[in-house]
């Protein structure tokens, strides 16, 4: 069973969120131990703190998918100066959010996550694009529609694109588009493999393990639009030979080198790390805890 | 001016919880990068998140500080497994979240801080012992009331005890009782301390550098209790040679050096941490964000 108060269901999206920056080595990606220049590990935390009313609302609300993915980006960037932080990860997390607060067992969760997603209308796909510049997120724009573009609310609106059907434009090239096309499928997945791990790993190496596992089974989108497919690839393949090389306390050592490696060149894997907060909060709404 | 919106008010002492345990090195103490055993830096991000519902009630409620510490340490303990990690920071953090909701502006909140706390009744100090049976601390009981006792409860209720009563016996040796019967100095001190240091330190050396100047003008409460007051003074002198070396680049390989040091002999300066989540608090509360 599962608590489907409105704040209790906030509470789980917002510590996962925090947990999941907070796990280190995250190659490429900011945790605990690594900031980029302009955005720290601080604003992640200021993130998380400053969305949480909008989780609550998200978690009693019935429609507005869009206008909820709109004002967590606008809510949380008032907490902090660090640029965009959880963009991407609210895309999946206010539909979650939604979903959960219809539901009290997994089973619904995974029927419910559907109905929300499909649900969306014209009007979520208008504020989705709102969204995207007030995150000021470099993404590619979905096919030929610019962001922020008059023209481009013109044509969602006379085509009678819902935000449903933009994801599935994008969902062959993103993997966090395709999350909403395909049933969470990645999420779900995540969510198990943590479970699976936090006994015998703890907490972070648990969240560690995991997102090498994402990393090794699925191309990054955000790699893939900052560099190319090539890259992605690449980063995909030597997640894979780490892996394989033997049991964490074997290849720690070889996480943090990898790690190094990427901040170096800049390689984030940011789609990776939504997809391990979507995890968690699945996770947390069932009950792990540590 | 302060905004006083119960959720805005119940954010800022969340955040103000995780800015403080983040901020490494802060010596002996846990941090992003130091845990203990039992006791890990996700305890506290988990404590944190949990307490969100009862931090807003209480910017909404004009009495009952009693029940509402003991309802954070209920809440916050419902989502972690590390045992004790704010109890000292809620008996700060309950009563100026209250005075903050009463307040618009600085000056408000120094006259309705002591307004709250003198306000205090019997029935809050029963709470606070109740309080303390849940949080399972390791504290000096105050005077000869021994903590979670029936018989203490009636002693308690026959000599009309206010909860600010026990705070005056026990302020001459305890940093935060005293907190509660000089106004926080301590609290707004620290506040101006971290808004003085933040432009050019950043946030996580602002505080790791104001946790060091308290500890060096301050003998710790914590220190003292599970020690003696000798240790706690060592500690204090300790610190103060410290800063006194110069500034922060050149002394940071010192203060790690102290950490390692605090931390093996299980010396952790608590209460400070305290007394800067409450000033983080009020940092935050006056619109400080970096």
């Amino acid at each position: 069973m599962i608590n489907i108060d409105s704040s209790h269901i906030a509470r789980c999206a917002q510590l996962a969120m925090l947990l999941e920056v907070s796990a280190t080595p995250k190659p490429g990606n900011i945790d605990r131990d690594h900031n980029y220049t302009d955005t720290r590990f601080e604003h992640f935390l200021a993130s998380a703190v400053g969305v949480y009313p909008v989780l609550e609302k998200a978690a009693r609300s019935k429609s507005g998918v869009g206008a909820l993915i709109r004002e967590a980006v606008e809510e949380s960037g008032q907490w902090q100066k660090g640029g965009n932080t959880h963009f991407g990860a609210f895309i999946l997390l206010i539909p979650l959010v939604m979903a959960a607060g219809r539901c009290e067992d997994r089973t619904c969760l995974r029927t419910q996550i559907q109905k929300v997603v499909r649900e969306t209308t014209v009007e979520d796909a208008v504020e989705f694009y709102r969204a995207f510049s007030a995150a000021k997120v470099k993404v590619k724009p979905v096919d030929d529609l610019s962001l922020g573009d008059a023209a481009s609310f013109d044509k969602i609106k006379r085509q009678g694109l819902t935000l449903f059907n933009l994801m599935e434009i994008s969902s062959s090239y993103d993997m966090i588009a395709e999350e909403w096309t395909n049933g969470f499928q990645k999420t779900f997945e995540c969510a198990a493999s943590i479970q699976n791990k936090i006994k015998k790993h703890g907490i972070n190496d648990a969240v560690v393990l995991t997102f090498m596992e994402l990393l090794s089974n699925y191309k990054d989108t955000f790699i893939q639009t900052k560099f190319d497919d090539k890259k992605a690839e690449e980063v995909s393949m030597r997640s894979k030979k780490i892996l394989q090389k033997g049991d964490t306390d074997e290849i720690k050592d070889e996480i943090y080198a990898f790690d190094e490696q990427l901040l170096k060149e800049g390689i984030n894997p940011g789609s990776t790390a939504d997809i391990i907060i979507a995890g968690l909060f699945v996770s947390l709404l069932e009950g792990m805890r540590f």
